[in-house]
């Protein structure tokens, strides 16, 4: 589980400096039918083929600057004519290296669709291009008392998070992309477009192909537009902090509120390293110990009731410092160290690299792989602070390895490996919201087993050349 | 859209009296296999044969009683080494004719397969055989202080809720069967047992095939088992009964209450022509008017802020007699007149078959959807009381007819019809609920188009045989 794949063949632009790009017979269609769409400079190739993941990857032949949904059809089409791979990227957000490319293959930069098609207040939905960040989005939400919670801290676009079935520290609450994903227009391998889903709440009409292709990563269709759930603005927020003498008194806190069915909005689970990296990075002066973020909200009644009942549950398990009339200054600047745990992370070691992975159980399991995982930890020798959006029993390594250091990247990959086959034994998932991409795809066999080759029948079904983003998912 | 599939062939069994099971080689394979399992009488063929909508069906050759998972594989092996489609049915409660039989076919009877499995209180998860009924699994989970409260109000079995992803009248407040199935154990074409999804409360490992099976209806596996979410049972509800002046003024208090981001449990539209029918089958005593049924789930003090904000809004719409202090006894006997709708819409004309059909539409168009179909029921001269999941933008007609009133059939065709293009116009979809069955299979071109061509290459690819419960949602 442990072994990254290697790219088939070096990079031949950086090998050798010439231009494969002139080597590549679909290039050259590409350019005739989308004209100065098409970016053949090694700069743009080069950005525009990777995601913010440790993972190998090449370089793009070429980038397809797609404005629109037939812009994505008259690229794939194309590349579907020559047998060329095409692999979409949009914000490059990805962890598990979803958007990387290899030399020979094309990329489909979704990040010039970056419109909002519709905003259906009265509906609590609205429709955007591939391209939109939750940032810009939820901008144009906030006047009319609107928002769209799912997702990462990081400002992900749609395409990428509907792509990775992204979920985020207000899952918990709200659900993820999964769940608040209404409707999708597709790409398809022969360059058709679909569009699946639609705007009522719920459909029992025929298979559900919007579900389908949220968490496939783009290789069963390019998403181009996403119709998505709003949720209105929460009347009343309150946040707070509590730290705990050990991690597995923090997590039983998880349980028991999830157990207790309290809708907090946010639960966030930090070990004792991870506060040290975000005090070190964001001067948030926490004690050093495991700790919760928690946010409640509701209406103010409401509100005050969930901060009562989990100020007893925290207190009840040795919790210290809960103050919930956190004001919103503090609570953004709060939130935002949370965001940035992985900038954190990384300032641990000058010159590092981060690999972050996730594993997701049972919340009755929680605290006992939490508790293995950050012992397998020590015993390896790495640095790899734990956080988590403990609410739905999903939590993340952050590893922190010096580049050529290719000992601690060995024992990294060990830890993950044993931690994906703890959660695995535990009923639990290799990824809650990272996804496989090229980096999980052994997890993904020892979790589904023979669920993969239906996965792969329905991969062939859709893209019988095995042209849409090759290698990610499915091997 | 309106033509019912016809069958092929009249029954041979009901035609000649003879015994088509004899000349039928999978059913002697299977009763060497499986033995007194395997039912031949007509009794049980003709009772198993069916669910309970008005549309066409034959007499399978025989009956396979499973137990058990491996039951439901030994059968489909045998029945795909002759060729010989099988079709599932539980509690046989379906509206489409999803688990309508034709002769020469084999019934998949899961109602043996009623044991709870595992109840899993500390991740407020279960996993149930496929003919568990909701009402036993609510049974097991009250002293527990859970419960499952998805799925329709007709005590309907695991297997079948998550094949047509059923809803009900509380999907506006914890979600359908898709928001609420976790994982499940499938039967495939080939006879092979995949187990999808897991217990982690969330996942991005690979192609969601949980939901690609929950509403395909048998089509593309036979659902044997069902992990399901659990959730608290609320500390507090109330209920209301709140009369309106006309169907608008009603439909316009749910679309503000949902809106406003109310999170009410239930939201129950009936027309006049209903709560007559409720009153007369239930002694309701309801006005004659349009009439919105309401409950509300939580803390006592926010159910009581919830009645407190619709209150506001039913006034301001003309609402009459809203009063949220119910007790028990009356909500219990005010909820189960709602769910008797079905009988009661049959009680107005002796000997009458029911037809029940739904629509869901964006809520913002849900007024003007369901007066314009009313109007058109009243100029086409046929009885369809309508009764609706209002919150969700869902709602049902239930036409009344004479069985040989061949004019009312097609009248009720017709009503049909224009109700789904008018659905499907206004972004909405085809079925809410129902599943297409074999009586949608027109409306579901209707509303997919070129995604039909995507579902029908997963069907292909799944089962190459065509064997699962053929001519069912995909023509």
């Amino acid at each position: 589980m442990s072994a990254v794949p290697s790219l088939s063949a070096p990079d031949p632009v950086l090998r050798s400096g010439g231009s494969a790009p002139e080597r590549n017979p679909a290039v050259t269609a590409l350019q005739q039918a989308l004209g100065a769409k098409v970016a053949v400079d090694l700069q743009t190739r080069t950005s525009r083929s990777r995601d913010r993941s440790h993972l190998p990857h090449g370089v793009a032949d070429a980038v397809v600057r797609c404005a629109s949904t037939e812009d994505v059809a008259a690229a794939v089409r194309i590349c579907a004519a020559h047998g060329v791979p095409v692999v979409p990227i949009g914000a490059g957000t990805g962890l598990e290296g979803g958007a990387n490319a290899r030399p020979g293959w094309v990329s489909i930069d979704l990040s010039p669709m970056d419109r909002i098609l519709r905003l259906g207040p009265a509906d609590l939905d609205a429709t955007v291009q591939a391209g939109v960040l939750k940032s810009q989005l939820n901008a144009a939400l906030e006047p009319l008392g609107l928002w769209f919670p799912a997702g990462p801290g990081v400002d992900a676009s749609f395409g990428g998070m509907a792509s990775t079935s992204a979920s985020g520290t207000m899952a918990v609450r709200y659900g993820t992309l999964r769940e608040n994903v209404l409707g999708l227009t597709v790409v398809l391998a022969s360059g058709q477009v679909v569009r699946t889903g639609g705007r009522a709440r719920k459909s029992a009409a025929g298979y559900d192909l919007t579900r389908l292709f949220v968490g496939a990563e783009g290789t069963l269709g390019i998403i181009t537009e996403v119709t998505v759930r709003l949720h209105g603005q929460p009347e009343a927020v309150s946040a707070a902090v509590c730290s705990f003498p050990t991690l597995a008194d923090a997590t039983l806190v998880v349980q028991e509120a999830v157990q207790a069915g309290i809708p907090v909005a946010r639960v966030e689970l930090l070990d004792e390293a991870m506060v040290a990296a975000v005090n070190a990075y964001s001067a948030t002066g926490l004690p050093e110990a495991a700790a919760l973020f928690f946010e409640f909200h509701g209406t103010p009644r409401s509100v005050q009731e969930q901060a009562g009942q989990l100020r007893e549950i925290a207190a009840a398990h040795g919790g210290t410092g809960f103050d919930a009339a956190v004001g919103p200054q503090e609570r953004d600047r709060l939130w935002q160290a949370r965001t940035d745990v992985l900038p954190s992370c990384q300032a641990l070691l000058a010159g590092s690299v981060t690999w972050s992975t996730d594993v997701c159980v049972p919340i009755s399991r929680l605290a006992e792989c939490i508790t293995a995982t950050q012992a397998d930890i020590a015993a390896s020798g790495v640095t790899a602070p734990i956080a988590g959006h403990a609410g739905d029993g999903n939590f993340h390594l952050a590893f922190v390895l010096a580049p050529d250091d290719e000992q601690a990247h060995a024992a990294a990959a060990g830890v993950n490996e044993r931690m994906v086959a703890r959660a695995l034994a535990m009923g639990g998932t290799c990824t809650g919201e990272h996804g496989i991409g090229m980096g999980k795809l052994a997890a993904l066999a020892a979790e589904h087993g023979p669920g993969v080759q239906v996965m792969a029948a329905v991969k062939a079904a859709l893209d019988p050349q095995h042209i849409l983003n090759p290698g990610k998912v499915l091997a």
